[in-house]
C-alpha cells in the first residue's frame, strides 16, 4: 500500500475520532474525497440519524467526486437504515476507488458493502490502518463481534493501590487535572456505571461538565441491595438503576418519579453479565466502570474489564481497600494480562492506560 | 549570578556524579577550573582516601590556575583528614575566585572554608546550583544534618499495589529491564536493606551485576525472629545480620564463619532507628529498602522513608500481600506527602519516582 493511502486514512480517521462518544449505536466512521491527490471532500458521521460520512465528503466533493478515490475508516453501508446505502451514493457519484479501513462486522454489511462496490466496478482496497480504526470504534466492535459492550474501568488510587482508608474516606485521591480527566474519558463513554456505595459515600454527578459538550453519558447504578433513595445526584432523567429484589417499593416509585429507570434483577448481587446484556440490547457499545472495590471486583473476576486507566496520586494510604479482591487465573503468568498503552503525567497524577492483551494479538 | 557560572557548575555537577555510590562516607564533589572563559582543569573526588576534587583539577591545570575561577560542587574542606586541606591547596595555586554550590555541612567545615578563602582575599560566590547539589548528595547531608542516612524504598508491585499472591509467590512481578534498572539503582546505594521473609522466600543475591562496576553495596539482613541460617546466597563478607534474641547461637557461629557481621538487638523485632543509628555510625549515607510488607512498614510507619521508587507491572495480582500496611498520619490531606520527581516506561513497567515532599521544600 502507498504511503499516500495511509496518510489519506489517518486524515479520515481523525475526521472520525471528532464525533468520539457522539455516535452509539453507531461506529464513528471519518471519509476523505480525493481527486488529483488533492482533498476535495471530507466528512464524518456526527450522530445516529445524521448522515453517514462518505455522503458528508461526497456532498463536499460535488462533481469533482466523478473519477475520485475515497478513503473511509469503516467499510460503507448497503443497507437502508434511517439513511440510504452509502454503496449507492458512492457509485452514484462515479468515484473510481475506495480504500476502506476496516470491515463493517455489523452482520448487515460484513463484507457485502465492499463486494457491492467491487460488482460495481470500482477498484476497492482494504485493511490500510485497519487496527487503528479497529481501535477507534473498539466499542462498536465488541459489541458486534462478542455481543457485549466494550468495558474500561477508571481508577484513582493511592501508591498502595488503595482508594479508601479503613473508614471509607477517599476524597480526594487524586488532584484536580486528573478529576479533570476523568470527566473526558466520560465523555467519550456511552455509560458511566457504579454501585450504590459510591453513590451513597460520594453522592457524585458522573456527568460531564465541559465547555462545549453536548452529550452526558448514560449513568448507571447497580444496587443489589435497594439503598438508593431518590436524595442522591444521580437520581435523575438519564439513570438507569439496577435494583436487586430487596428494593423498597416507595423508594423505587420516588426514583421513577424523578426520571430514572429502574431495572429489576431477582437477587442481592446483580451479575455483570446481566448489566452488560440489558445494556447491549440499548445500543451501548461502551462502558466505563467508575466504582468501588465490589463493582470492579465482580467484574474484574470474570473477567469483562477490557480495558484500565489507572491514576497513580503521589500519596500512599497505608492502609484500607484496596480497588480490587477477587481472586484472578494465573496473576503472575511469564506474559503479563495488560499491556501499557500510555502513561502521562497528569497535574501530580500519573496516569496508565493498559489494555487486555488478549485483544488485538 | 551569570549565566556562565551556572553552566560551569553543572559541568561540576555532572564530573561529581560520576562517583555515584563510590565515595562514602564522603560526598561526591566535582571540580572545574576556568581561565579566561575556557576549562583548563577538571575533577572530581573518586573514593575515600584518593585525592579531593580540587586537588584533582588544580592538577590538571597546573600553572593555568593561577588567576582562574574555580567551581566547585562542595564548600572546600579546610581540615587535614586523609587528604591535606582544600582550602591550601587552592590559596597555594593562586586562584582568584571560587564559586560554590553548596556549603559543606561537617562541622568541621560549615563554612570555615569559604571564609578562610575569603581571608585569604580570594572572591567566593556561594549557593550556584545548591539545590542541585544538596539533591545529588542527600545522602551525605542527611548523615550530617538530621543524623540518619538517607532512606529510599524500592517497589516493585501489580497495578493493585500488590507485591505478593495469597500463598506468598511473587517472582517475577516486573519485567528483566525493571530488574535491571534496580540493579543500577543498587549501585548507587551504600546499603540494600531487607528482611529475613524476603531472603528466605526469594534467596536473592542483593548485589550489582553491571559490566565495569567495581562497588558492592553493604547488605543489611533484619532477622529478629533468627530465621536466616548459612546457606542462602546473602551469608557471605558485605553483608550484615541484625539478630534478634531469639537468634540461634549454632546458626549465629555458621553465618559468621561466612563472614556475616551479625548485629544483636534485645527483642524480636529489629527497630528501624536502631538499624539507622548503627549504619550511622559505618558512615553510612544511603540506604536502599528492597523488602517485604513486614520491613517497609516498619520504616514508613516511623516516617523514615525519604524517597520512593516505584516499579508498576502491567498486572494485577487481585489478592494478596500490599507493600505496605500501616496507619500513616493524614493520608488524604490536601497536599499529598509525596512529589513525582521522574516518571519513566521501562520495557513493560512504569517507573515512579518520588521523593517526601518535606524534603527541601
Amino acid at each position: 500500500m502507498s504511503d499516500k493511502d495511509i496518510s489519506f486514512m489517518h486524515r479520515a480517521l481523525s475526521l472520525a475520532s471528532r464525533a468520539m462518544g457522539m455516535t452509539s449505536p453507531n461506529p464513528m466512521v471519518g471519509a476523505v474525497v480525493v481527486k488529483d491527490g488533492r482533498i476535495v471532500g471530507e466528512g464524518f458521521h456526527r450522530r445516529a440519524g445524521l448522515p453517514h460520512a462518505e455522503v458528508e465528503a461526497l456532498l463536499e466533493a460535488g462533481n469533482a467526486a466523478r473519477g475520485a478515490t475515497v478513503y473511509v475508516t469503516l467499510e460503507p453501508c448497503c443497507h437502508y437504515g434511517k439513511t440510504p446505502p452509502c454503496t449507492s451514493a458512492l457509485i452514484d457519484a462515479g468515484v473510481k476507488r475506495v480504500v476502506v479501513a476496516a470491515r463493517d462486522p455489523n452482520p448487515k454489511v460484513a463484507g457485502r458493502g465492499i463486494k457491492i462496490l467491487r460488482e460495481a466496478g470500482i477498484d476497492v482496497r482494504t485493511g490500510v490502518l485497519e487496527k487503528e480504526s479497529r481501535w477507534l470504534n473498539r466499542g462498536f466492535m465488541s459489541r458486534m463481534e462478542r455481543g457485549r459492550p466494550w468495558v474500561m474501568a477508571k481508577i484513582a488510587m493511592g501508591l498502595d493501590g488503595r482508594i479508601a482508608l479503613p473508614d471509607g474516606s477517599s476524597r480526594w485521591i487524586t488532584g484536580e487535572d486528573a478529576r479533570h480527566e476523568v470527566m473526558r474519558l466520560r465523555a467519550w463513554y456511552d455509560v458511566v456505571l457504579t454501585g450504590a456505595g459510591t453513590v451513597i459515600a460520594d453522592d457524585p454527578q458522573l456527568t460531564v461538565r465541559l465547555p462545549a459538550h453536548e452529550r452526558q453519558p448514560l449513568r448507571v447504578v447497580l444496587d443489589g441491595m435497594g439503598r438508593l433513595d431518590a436524595g442522591y445526584r444521580v437520581a435523575e432523567s438519564g439513570t438507569i438503576v439496577f435494583s436487586g429484589k430487596v428494593a423498597d417499593k416507595a423508594n423505587i416509585a420516588a426514583l421513577k418519579n424523578k426520571g430514572v429507570e429502574c431495572i429489576f434483577y431477582e437477587g442481592e448481587r446483580i451479575p455483570p453479565s446481566f448489566v452488560l446484556n440489558t445494556l447491549l440490547e440499548k445500543g451501548v457499545n461502551t462502558v466505563m466502570i467508575e466504582a468501588g472495590q465490589g463493582v470492579i471486583s465482580s467484574f474484574a473476576g470474570e473477567d469483562l474489564i477490557d480495558e484500565l486507566v489507572v491514576f497513580v496520586a503521589p500519596r500512599v494510604l497505608g492502609k484500607g481497600l484496596s480497588w480490587i479482591d477477587v481472586r484472578l487465573d494465573n496473576p503472575l503468568s511469564s506474559v503479563p494480562a495488560w499491556r501499557l498503552l500510555d502513561n502521562r503525567t497528569v497535574g501530580e497524577d500519573v496516569m496508565l492506560h493498559y489494555v487486555k492483551r488478549a485483544y488485538g494479538e
